[in-house]
C-alpha cells in the first residue's frame, strides 16, 4: 500500500474533515461530500492509496476505481439531477489520486465552461442540509 | 452506435481538425495532440461515442476507456516527461466524452492549480514540431 504521512487523504486528519464529509467506501476508492457546494452536489472520489496518476494503479484498480467514479457519478445525478457532470483530477503538489464530480446546470454556475475549483463566496450548508445530500447520495449508489 | 450528426467528434470534420491532430487510434477512444500547447504535450482522448457521462458506458466500454486514459497518460508522461498530469472531462454543451490530458511543469503554468482550456495568446506549434510530439507519443503508446 502506498501510503504518505503527509497527506491528508492518507492519513485523514481534521484539513480532511474541514473540507469533505465521508459519504461511503467504494471498491478502491472513498466517495466524499465536498463541503462548498456552490455546484450543488460536488464530490470526490479519492483513490484509497497515495497514487499521483493513473498509470500508476495496477489494471484490476484501475478498472474497478473507474466503476467507482461512473457508479459516484451516476449517484449524484440521480440525487440532484444536474445537466451535466464534470470531472477533473489536478494535484500538482498535494499528489493523492482524486476525481472532482461537479454538476453543472444548464445557464448555472460556470455552465459552459470549466468550473472553479474554491468559489468565493464559499456557499457553506447546514447539517440537516449535509446529512440530507449524504442521504440522497448513498441512496444513488445502490444497483 | 450513438452518433450525434452536429458533433464534431462525431463527424470528425474541420472543426476537429482545427483543434487537434489524431495520434492515434485506442480500444474505445482516439487520442489527439491538441494544437494548443503551452503545456507542453497536451492532448484529449475522445469516446468513440456520443456519450456524455462516464455511466452512460457499458461495463466493458468503461474498462477499456480507462486503460485507453492511463495508457494515453503513460505516453503523455514518456513524451515530455511533465511533474504532474491533469485529467479533466468538462462538455457541458458539446456533450462528447472526452478527457483533457494536461502535463503540469513545477512552477511552470497553473502549477498547483487547475488548467486554463484556451490560454491566451495561444501557443502554436511548426508543423515539424507536431510531428516530432506525435511520434514521440505513438512510440510512448507501445507496452
Amino acid at each position: 500500500m502506498r501510503h504518505d504521512a503527509s497527506c491528508f487523504y492518507c492519513v485523514k486528519d481534521q484539513r480532511l474533515a474541514d473540507l469533505m464529509i465521508e459519504v461511503a467506501p467504494l471498491g478502491v476508492s472513498t466517495l466524499f461530500l465536498f463541503r462548498e457546494q456552490s455546484y450543488y452536489g460536488r464530490c470526490i472520489v479519492a483513490f484509497r492509496d497515495h497514487a499521483r496518476e493513473l498509470f500508476e494503479l495496477t489494471p484490476d484498480e484501475l478498472g474497478v476505481y473507474a466503476r467507482d467514479l461512473a457508479r459516484a457519478a451516476c449517484a449524484v445525478q440521480r440525487a440532484v439531477s444536474p445537466d451535466k457532470i464534470n470531472y477533473g483530477a489536478f494535484a500538482d503538489k498535494q499528489g493523492h489520486l482524486h476525481v472532482h464530480l461537479v454538476p453543472k446546470v444548464k445557464d448555472g454556475l460556470s455552465w459552459g465552461g470549466m468550473f472553479d475549483m474554491m468559489p468565493d463566496p464559499k456557499q457553506l450548508l447546514s447539517a440537516g442540509e449535509y446529512d440530507e445530500l449524504v442521504k440522497k447520495l448513498r441512496a444513488g449508489l445502490a444497483p
